[in-house]
């Protein structure tokens, strides 16, 4: 049988430490660093001659920085003879510029799906891609985990919520298959955020779709990026009735002003998982953070017995 | 016949709009941002149907912003239905990165032509690739221009030169090629900068293979990145009997400690293209700054007018 060899790129190695103590195997020798001009320059410093290689890399922000470590790492593996190049991307980004909304606009998540497999990677598992069309993008397999179960478990073992008088709530009306799995798992029922424009130029005017009077709204997403979305989201629960609000998403994005927005806002607690990795300073006491590298470090073991990796999807 | 269409990303706006004039037309409407999470946005707020675009772009530092950049270019205009996309790169950026010269690198330049074709590139303009074979890296059509006739053309007008005391100097075995140019064109002779390591973890011996005794040296290169082969070079030839020293190169990277050597350096003036633009700071007086303006817009016009480039390599 083939060698099992892991490896983290600069995005995430604490996930990537977690996932290589799960498998019971060290991260691969590997230095990435920059020539003086910032060109990324990698070298892998052992064998990986006819080994199954997985690579850890979120292309979190900077993307373009990331996204260029994982495309020169697979080019140096593939010249080193790697049997199979397994690229593992908890977050993978660009995911949100899936279609053409305005005319002429790239589609820039499928160019990067071309530019991995032309690059030279096998097979690609990720979690939570924005829109689950995007493995479609890709011509080698991909394994697409889901944040749901975990975030689901997290709140179903909070002792002081009563499920009787919880709502899942989704953001808008693209999430709405999301907030009905996580309702599903906690057995309570769902409501959804129906933000509509009456005229163009005319502020949006957020409805409610579904009972949340007097209940525990549990907002679900899989990416907050600058905030303003669920902060909004959950001052209108409140407004109309309900009684406290939790906030929980796969992707910490985080980006702009977003943890001003979340620590101003009405959320009691933001739960999230580290397929990004947080600053220091977005630690902050409101926002908890699971760890999805139990998740993976299943995941890549199954791709390497070549087991089914579908049942971790639980759908 | 199908209309021509110039588009300038971030890399070299004041370059791109020096040939949108040669040309005598307007550079095309574009936006290029950054969402909040800096992941690049495009938009190109005209139609390009049918038409033969140039995209205008060097892929200097941050080298992975406008690499990226140039490829999410590339695949807005191929689903916006261009007729031809035409990458017009002066500055081919990770060309150093042409080989492995150890086990286990990668390798980039052949990485980066291949990501260009996969978005969807039709044909290249480059100039002064750092190796000649790079051009091999490409299965679609690459113009190759040389920067050799400017920088030589520059000196050769210079009033206070007395070109029978004049010397071509290579810095290192590897641009033996471009000096001879160089020299052919000035009619000068030519020396080289022999450097040797007596045994591993000794310094450098500089030998001059060449008669330099007395006479005013230039020494030219394709790239000067850090400052500290030119430095070295310039100090070994008026150590060596040497009157005084120019330099000259096609692509300035200048960077980390380059601005300092070259100011703290003997080298009397150094002479650059505009392929990579220069940020103010480094503007410093001994540094003169010729443009390739003029010969990428005829690039351009043959390539449109299906005429041949190479009667301007003029090697
Ligand atoms: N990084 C990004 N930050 C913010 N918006 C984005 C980003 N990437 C793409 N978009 C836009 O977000 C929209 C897709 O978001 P959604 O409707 O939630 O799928 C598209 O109109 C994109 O143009
Ligand atoms: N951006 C860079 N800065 C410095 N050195 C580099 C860079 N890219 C590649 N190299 C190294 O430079 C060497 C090639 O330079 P050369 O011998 O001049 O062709 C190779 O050993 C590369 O590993």
């Amino acid at each position: 049988n083939s060698k099992l060899r892991l490896f983290s790129l600069n995005s995430n190695e604490p996930l990537a430490e977690e996932i290589s103590r799960h498998i019971g195997i060290p991260l691969g020798a590997c230095e990435v660093n920059h020539f003086s001009d910032e060109e990324v320059s990698i070298s892998i410093e052992e064998s990986v001659r006819g080994c199954d290689t997985f690579v850890i890399q979120s292309t979190s922000q900077p993307v373009n920085e990331h996204l260029m470590e994982l495309l020169i790492m697979v080019d140096a593996l593939k010249r080193a003879s790697a049997k199979t190049i397994n690229l593992v991307m908890p977050y993978y980004g660009y995911a949100r510029q899936d279609r053409k909304s305005r005319s002429r606009e790239p589609i820039t998540a499928k160019l990067v799906a071309n530019l991995l497999e032309t690059a030279g990677a096998d097979r690609v598992i990720s979690l939570d891609l924005h829109a689950p069309q995007i493995q479609g993008f890709f011509d080698i397999p991909i394994d697409h985990l889901m944040g749901v179960p975990l975030l689901s478990d997290y709140f179903s073992e909070k002792e002081d919520l009563n499920f009787d008088d919880v709502v899942v709530v989704s953001p808008d009306h693209g999430g709405v298959t999301r907030a009905r799995k996580m309702a599903d798992r906690l057995k309570t029922p769902i409501a959804i955020i129906d933000k509509r424009r009456p005229r163009p130029n005319v502020a949006e005017v957020m409805n409610i779709v579904g009972d949340i009077e007097g209940k525990t709204a549990i907002i679900i997403d899989d990416i907050i990026d600058t905030g303003g979305t669920i902060k909004l989201a959950a001052q209108a629960l409140v407004d109309k009735g309900a009684k406290e609000v939790y906030a929980c998403c796969t992707h910490p994005v985080l980006s702009g002003p977003a943890i001003e927005r979340i620590e101003s806002s009405i959320i009691k607690e933001l739960v999230v998982t580290n397929s990004i990795q947080l600053a220091e300073e977005k630690k902050i006491d409101k926002i908890t953070e699971l760890s999805v590298g139990a998740l993976i470090a299943q995941a890549i073991v199954r791709v390497y017995k070549e087991e089914s990796v579908s049942t971790l999807f639980d759908n």
